[in-house]
């Protein structure tokens, strides 16, 4: 099959790596002339261009930019498609993705691999990086079932773990572990920062530890990436932080009541919660 | 030096490891004949017993028992002292425990060594435990120059960076880097439990992966710990508590107002704050 990636980082580097050696014909597309080249040099794709034209043989393409570049993307790629080309794109939100480029190409299957590593670009790209990760797969139902079946082939052949349900239960569930997680780590980092005793400030600094570390950690990353889920999962990072709100005003309310029963209760049932969610 | 240890659990046991073999003897007390007995075979300590009698020789003594117990511990101990003998603490808290302690032994100098692991009890003791970790010494007004240089002297022999601080400075910086992300973990949790729609949380469960297992570790943890965070450090947490959630609103205001200059603008301080108190 020939697969065409647009957008040459870290998961469209890696996807044409897996892709290749499962014999497709991979096309690359980059914006840069120098990002196309390494993309050869590294055996990420066959051929790489930084036009679109390339992309009239693809049967698959799959759109690999930022959230924010998927739909403009789409828009510049039509008039080079074949007319039963299949899209797909790997964007970490998918319900206004999907709003507005099933317009533009309704032969368009919403995907979102979930994988991933701190560093990002082409030179981190790397063989099996979406093995045994969540691959979420979102179809309407105005999606046509030859092009959901073909994008769900296409995440098994890279031994991902594929979930298939809706776009809004697919931004429901991201905004609860990874939207909401941001936000709340990033409001405890700017918390900090609002100690006025200067002593105090620099001795938790100095203090600060693995405990620290982990919870500020998603809320200390990429802003951009920050911007981009609260731009794009709105509404639905909006309803969990509202329940968050509650949740943090009832541990506040059992610690202010000295109500050091509930308190205990409420810390065992988060104690018995989390590893329904991650294993360590 | 004769130093006794008054709880042999990770904290005492390697403390005890180290201070062996720095040549000091070293005389254990724990509750259990068993914990003696492999606190000896494991080279924790050169003697140790159930009863406090063995501590008459001691001139320095650490009690390394859970927080709750370090007063009544104290209490039981004191007939059992030399009067010039130096005591000492390793809880995590400190103001509420010396306000207790030092009514009952003048000659007392709260301290905290920040280091730890997963897992407790004199098995997983090991020595160097303390090494390079922030090892904080809280005197007060009251408290004896030669007893806080005597302890500040056993931290720095186990090769801890040793910091120095009032007692309420210790607890407000403790609030913001430990106590505080125990809880804003905590709601995290308990928040997406909160989620009705049973296809939303399986999948939130299934999806979940290394953002949302850093920020919910500490809060996952164990109950009791938070509890007794919560109950020795109330007046600094609460402090801290209003303050985050002071900051979550404001992030919930720029997402519900799409004030996406300022939203960024939140972010990256953040990103550029979270370096101030953790390396990676």
């Amino acid at each position: 099959m020939n697969i065409g990636i647009v957008g040459l980082g870290l998961i469209g580097g890696s996807m044409g790596l897996d892709l290749k050696a499962l014999g497709h014909q991979v096309l690359g597309v980059s914006r840069r002339e120098s990002t196309c080249k390494r993309a050869i040099e590294l055996g990420v794709v066959d051929r790489a261009f930084v036009d679109f034209s390339l992309l009239s043989a693809a049967d698959l393409v799959v759109v690999c930019t930022p959230i924010g570049a998927i739909a403009p993307t789409v828009q510049q790629l039509i008039p080079h498609l074949s007319s039963d080309a299949i899209l797909t794109d790997v964007g970490s939100v998918k319900g206004a993705i999907i709003e507005q480029v099933s317009l533009l190409w309704p032969n368009f299957v919403g995907g979102h691999p979930m994988a991933g590593k701190a560093e990002s670009g082409i030179e981190v790209a790397e063989f099996g990086l979406f093995a045994n990760r969540p691959y979420v797969i979102t179809p309407t139902k105005n999606t046509p079932p030859t092009a959901v079946l073909m994008v769900e082939e296409m995440a098994r052949s890279l031994n991902a773990n594929v979930f298939r349900c809706d776009p809004e239960e697919h931004d429901r569930a991201v905004a609860w572990i990874s939207h909401l997680p941001a936000m709340a780590s990033a409001s405890l980092v700017a918390a900090c920062m609002r100690e006025t005793n200067w002593d105090v400030l620099k001795l938790a600094q100095n203090l600060a530890s693995s405990g620290f570390r982990d919870t500020s950690r998603v809320g200390g990353g990429n802003p951009e990436l920050g911007l981009m889920m609260a731009k794009y999962n709105r509404g639905e990072l909006l309803r969990s932080l509202l329940s968050y709100r509650d949740c943090l005003d009832e541990f506040i309310g059992r610690i202010e009541n000295e109500d050091w029963d509930g308190l205990f209760e409420d810390l065992q049932d988060t104690n018995h919660a989390r590893p329904l969610f991650v294993k360590d």
